[in-house]
């Protein structure tokens, strides 16, 4: 199974502007403190997949290279300021969502075996299963204790409605990754069935930090709409380019070597697309290669070559731009009601997110 | 790794005077609905798990064969009434609680590698470990919903405080689930280390019922405190003699066969105390026989006999009238603030999970 986000992920997005750690810091402490006593291990675990402790529970340092890419804070806080509001007033949110995601990628290594996330072993390789799921377990339940924070700045009434989404969102996170378990080793998963997946797995998370973010700016209900569907159409982009890098991206600009996720038999966009328009003798061969693990160097060049035939790449390419320009006019739509520069920095985001120099 | 509260648990606790399938009922259809769409699997696994549907997704009628038996939703609705509110104003955390129970059950199976659960095939049995890891997750974030409905009948910022100490009962949870699974294949565990655990894994949800339900039937700070030692006391209490139930527990009570909890090597409070008493050489026979797998007749006879040499089955019995005894006075302390007779219903709860007739 794919790790949705991840090649994009790996492309730092910086916000020279916005220091995201000093704004997130006191929230993610406040919640891990809740870990602490009687067994260490449990807040250790989560410490350490947050990037904050080795796997002795000692300081890395700032923790930074051991951190994701915090995209989906960064977006909470910049829709917040260009709703209007301040950004400290997003971050106990941003926090939130740092954690929440924290949380699914502890579960979805265990899911998927994987021995490694962000350049070190694993919650799971390290403290096995059974522990990985409780650090995961954790996580979740402490994700929510920064939103409750938001009383003191905002009423009660919103808060609540917040919180209640951020759990409704959680269950479409959920929904998309047991929708991308069912996936494995089927040879019937239509790109529509592979794209309502992602919606759940990786873009409902990014809507969700767009449209709160902006509640909490001040927005009014439609801008907040419009902002959620900003958050959809960039989480669905930066999914479908990352499957686009997966394939065709260069070693340099994406840390795997190229046409990994053929090798590794990953069932993204494009390949679904490609099972799609091919005539039955070629589609059973690119069956017949996918059956074996990994595919080798051979099979991956017949299957470039008929992704090129096909036009997978150009159809890949273009979506990627018709989400992209889709998030743009969303936010273009919400109009701007500050003077702060968030606005620009939020297209910006996009035009890098995309692949296109800002 | 034990269950903690299974033994009792079996043993109905019929409140004849409410209905809780009633009151819980709609709570836990909308909160369920809330997994629907997309993934007919993620709804189906927790519909199974609650004993509503077969395998195949077809319902078993009033599934009430393979459901638990409702202690903590029975506890948060008596509380509610013995602090002069109605039972129907504590059905949402009624409901909630349930399903928090049976997330934990879920992710607990999977930990324990269980193969059944409420005499049926467990979720990881039949779907597999991620899975049944999903279907935790989301039934974990559906059961905060119905929480969020109580404020159509109680102030926001109180919601908000439940709800808040709902995700830190949780951490609780988990805390204890840790120290558990930690515990497996150690020697110097002690008695008070695995009271400890206890009290996050099995009494920290029965404490938190308690308490959160008389908070919503009106009571006061001091009171709500005093229905919280109630629930502690309960619950440590309950799991203290599901402990001595497994042991010495008679075939027809428990549906276990007696001892079954030395024949697989439970490390639970007996054990510990015994190890605790016993000089070098007779702990390290004891040690033996326990790194087999599963411990033999003779084995077996061989530690009952020196349990009741050590006096072990008094010191376990006088522990579990201790906590009966201090959740009869924490709940007379509480005062009654109705005549509902709700009061009488717990001090008669109490009674039979205490092992005497009411």
């Amino acid at each position: 199974m794919r790790h949705p986000g991840s090649t994009v992920e790996r492309q730092a997005i910086e916000q020279p502007s916005l220091d995201i750690d000093a704004l997130l810091a006191p929230s993610v402490r406040n919640a891990l403190a809740a870990l602490k006593g009687g067994a260490p291990l449990l807040a250790g675990m989560a410490r350490y997949h947050l990037g904050e402790v080795d796997a002795r529970f000692e300081s890395t340092g700032d923790g930074r290279v051991h951190r994701g890419k915090q995209i989906r804070p960064t977006l909470a806080i910049l829709c917040c300021v260009a709703a209007g509001g301040a950004a400290e007033d997003a971050a106990p949110l941003a926090a939130a969502l740092e954690l929440l995601h924290n949380f699914t990628l502890i579960h979805d290594d265990v899911q998927d075996q994987s021995p490694h996330r962000r350049h070190r072993p694993t919650v799971w390789s390290l403290w096995g299963v059974g522990q990985a799921i409780n650090a995961g377990d954790a996580l979740f339940a402490a994700a929510h204790l920064p939103m409750y924070r938001l009383v003191s700045t905002h009423p009660a009434s919103l808060v609540l409605r917040l919180v209640e989404a951020f759990d409704r969102m959680t269950i479409e996170i959920v929904r998309g990754q047991t929708l991308d378990l069912t996936f494995e080793g089927r040879d019937d998963v239509t790109p529509d069935g592979y794209l309502a997946m992602i919606e759940g797995k990786t873009a409902a998370i990014v809507r969700y930090a767009a449209w709160a973010g902006a509640l909490l700016g001040g927005a009014s209900e439609p801008t907040a709409d419009r902002f959620a569907a900003f958050g959809l159409a960039l989480g669905l982009g930066f999914q479908v380019r990352d499957d686009a890098l997966g394939i065709w991206g260069a070693l340099d600009a994406t840390g795997k070597a190229p046409a990994d996720d053929i090798r590794r038999r990953k069932q993204s966009l494009p390949i679904l697309i490609l099972r799609e328009r091919l005539e039955p003798a070629i589609r059973a061969e690119v069956d017949a290669l996918y059956a074996r693990s990994p595919v080798g160097e051979e099979g991956v060049t017949r299957v470039l070559d008929l992704l090129a035939r096909s036009g997978v790449r150009d159809e890949v390419e273009a979506r990627v731009s018709q989400y992209h320009d889709e998030a743009r006019t969303a936010l273009l739509s919400a109009g701007r009601q500050e003077s702060s520069g968030a606005g620009e920095q939020l297209q910006a985001l996009v035009d890098r997110l995309a692949g296109r120099p800002g």
